[in-house]
């Protein structure tokens, strides 16, 4: 039995997965589709980065992208309970052999940067500046009318080990993958906020991100971008779906913007938020777990993910396979 | 039993409901509603005149907005089988004693004037010029991404008269609302093109056209525009709705442009191609007719109108009213 | 080129697609799909047959499934204007010199039985037994909420020879395909009724019959589908979608029944009632023809399809194929 | 300024609301509203009391209906994060001056039972017995298919005092209507679970309660669902909607149930998990804070709500009334 009991008493208080900042290597390009496109709301732009927020968020910022030579994720951040809990987080991970650092980042303060197991850069903060929420402002929707960052998704070499250092931090588990016979956790989903996930963990080649993961309103709101992005030249970043997702129930659709980074759109997953759920075991033999509705992923779904600059990337200990589409 | 055979071999081949052309007292003010809020498109534009059309069509224009000193509607259009249906249509209406005269109008060519026993302006032609469906262009959808007209609606004096006179011109009944007691037909609804209408009749102080029908695809693209209306300043816009009709399963929302002329953006009717298709009768007193849902309609629904130039309006013959919310 | 021009007065007036005969080999396993999963409603039940309609229909019946030992299709039903036009059509057959006679059938009365030059069995009436519409009998719902019979699609190992001879029955052409070399017709779409189709022909092992096309009122409502269907021990029967075709812009599904009988649920193709509608070709090489998003369609859905009992299958003779998935 | 700052570190750990019991006059009536028409589950049944849950639900039930002479409320029930919370629980009561005793409830084990300061009952438990969620069981969904409880809404003679008793227990403000002049809050939504609220508080005659909110997964679920109950003999039921509050943000329908219970159906609020969420104020004085839309709500939506028994209403001590429709 791989899942270990929740840690209700976590060492410092996660809020929620709040940012992701990415290398682009052509921020016009990567503007026309995150902005243009998708219908993500700019904050503020400077010469080299874009700050992008989602239609109902009040936080300052949940994208930002970045001028560079080289694609990859810099850093993926969440959000504390309150300024102790910087303090909380320090110590814990000094007490895990990580190293941490506090620095100071605009727009969101003082910022303690750390990376876990597998050197996977994350970043904790308490309080980004506060912009309007334009979940009323329906004239500026566009797009996919994203409204909000939900979750971040990563490839590593180890799920069994990356689970139980996120699981320490207090994540706790809502569905998890196992293979048939050993009982191995081949991908598994936790989350902080009440939702099915903040985090997932999949195993591949890793670190690396799979994907960030936007709620969106409707599950007409999907079908919507779907007919924009494939008659407006971005037929190409549609990548998988739309689809149901067994695992999450999520009607989802998976994109790739400009340099490759994934982008899930997706609606209908359902609340968490109580302490004794019990965690929903799916078998890697199950093709329902990746789409209920039966299609296969594509190849590139299972293998392909965002880098973070100077970190190795390892092959996966576990060699279990799903099926995917040839 | 007010509700005669219908008219199986017209004398002439109406096709369906094509345009109406419209006096506004401000371009721009009705450019910023009709186009950036509602979603037409601008076909052509000249110094006093606009040119829209909906989504989907390939007629060069559904609406003409027109400059002009006062508000009111200046023709109703319809389009013809084929040339030949014209001058079959130009000898029927001799025959009616409605004056009829064939003028050559711009994007429409050799067309047929005239009017119905109540001085209504309509006009026929059978080829107007033809330009890009926009169906696919999904990038160019907004507000309410209006698809097509469908169909307008018209007080008349007198329902049962005009309802003979259009009856004899082919249009067929699909609905209609009669009094309880003495079974006279209060609002008629008729149609040549296989829907439940392209013409509906309502007792009331008359000829004034109460509105356009305007299809969209989907129910969430009346919800996206109620959003964006209420939220971008045409709060005030908003008359009626959004609701299911019991007449004709519409799901509709009822607006007033800048002068009030009056737009139905609706979804889901049914099919009527068929010609053994029975008519369906309601009852006046019966408040599902006009909301399936229950809430009464407000009276400026029920009183307010566009007027035709020149033409007089008649209090109606028949008193019978049905039930308004205060 | 290929297109010929519309017959705009046909020898004889045909209304629209009206029903499907099937054979069946296990009745109750049919009507637990039909009835119970996609919510077709039963005007009728006998020992060896079930009559089915969808919501909105007064028709009797869009769909018979009649027990039988080998699985195929026993004839493809249309209804006339009016009773003369079923002598006109015998009349016409005889021309074209096809065999074609009069039949008392139940619940549709005199009945026009003929083959096409394929030998694919149709058959032509004009009234059949009218029974209440369900459109507001919400309570009745359910599945996918199918709403009317829309269209047949059928292989033909001669396409353009199959479209000359429904072209000259009065069918007009709102959009092919065709090659790109040689300008061949590949696949063709036609209507009566003023949608984008009554009757589509492919290129294929022919004839038989690929799918009868089944309108519902909501792109939601093919969503819902495939969460019942795939949760309820139906996902073998989901053989692709949901997706959005280029051609004719319907938002679809396509389901095999028990015995392998394909119907397509689809919603928002758009209006073709204007005579001088221009057909709107595609190229056999653009992918985005059979899926705007762009996912292949699976080999199943180019190569199966319901026989006609007694009817030779031949091979084409346009050796040309599209893109499939692997 | 009336509002407080938000208690960050509670005396003791409220997850949600969970469920409310009420008394019916008739099992059988109700139970074909909840069930047959509205869509809920039956977990279990007795005698004298159905126990309900929404289809994602995990918990044993959300409603419990039992029967009774006359109509009214028993309790308001809330899950605490564990055990000890429910100690801490009776020490804070304790000294808040509120009797609170603990009792053993079936399905839900060890309770704290107490009230308000204004008498209205409320329980807290730890866990409730564990039952499949339905959430992908598509084949269950019926009518509203609800999906989860997400809050209820109270009258209260005071709301500041309300509020200010709520707000020490740790409900978190994320919106709230206050009037124009005097700046006295006349409504206020509060929540434990990151949404716009598990308990909102109204300026009324109280304490009452005035409705249960459901959330449901999709807009079109509601619509779904005013067409089912308007067609099958539940038009009476339909009290308020659909429409958008602008509070909030709600997609909404209000109906009462057969002893006149409040129930609203609700879809599209928005996350409140960030403890520096800025509450959003309302004047009392904007109509769009009611319905996004335009139409004032019913008199019957502000006057009317189900008491709880042996607990005095009193008169609301702020007479400001908000605008109602005729």
């Amino acid at each position: 039995m791989p899942i270990v009991p929740p840690v209700l008493h976590p060492p410092f208080n996660i809020v929620r997965v709040s940012h992701v900042e990415y290398t682009v290597t052509d921020l016009a390009r990567s503007k026309a589709y995150w902005v243009d496109a998708l219908g993500f709301i700019v904050t503020a732009e400077t010469a080299d980065a874009l700050y992008l927020r989602a239609l109902e968020e009040r936080n300052h910022h949940c994208v930002i992208l970045r001028k560079g030579t080289t694609a990859c994720v810099r850093v993926l951040g969440f959000k504390v309970y309150e300024e102790e809990d910087l303090d909380r987080a320090a110590r814990w991970f000094a007490t895990q052999g990580r190293p941490a650092a506090f620095v100071d980042v605009v727009h969101q303060g003082r910022t303690l940067r750390t990376t876990d197991p597998f050197g996977m850069p994350i970043e904790f903060y308490t309080a980004m500046d506060q912009v309007p929420s334009l979940l009323q402002h329906y004239g500026a929707y566009k797009g996919a009318s994203p409204q909000r960052i939900d979750h971040i998704n990563c490839f590593t070499p180890d799920v069994q080990r990356s689970y139980e250092f996120y699981s320490a931090m207090g994540f706790r588990t809502s569905e998890y993958t196992a293979t048939e016979d050993t009982d191995t956790i081949w991908a598994i989903w936790m989350h902080r906020k009440g939702g099915v996930h903040d985090l997932a963990l999949t195993n591949g080649y890793g670190p690396r991100l799979h994907h960030i993961g936007v709620w969106v309103s409707q599950m007409t709101d999907i079908i919507r971008i779907c007919d924009v992005l494939s008659t407006t030249g971005f037929l190409p970043t549609m990548e998988r779906g739309p689809g149901r997702h067994g695992i999450s129930n999520a009607f989802f659709l998976y994109l790739r913007d400009p340099d490759g980074h994934r982008i899930e759109l997706f609606n209908s997953d359902y609340m968490t938020v109580d302490p004794d759920l019990e965690p929903k075991r799916w078998s890697l033999r199950d093709p329902q777990r990746q789409t209920l509705w039966g299609a296969p992923a594509p190849k590139s779904w299972f293998e392909e993910g965002s880098i973070f600059p100077g970190v190795d990337v390892s092959e996966p200990t576990l060699k279990a396979q799903p099926i995917v589409a040839h």
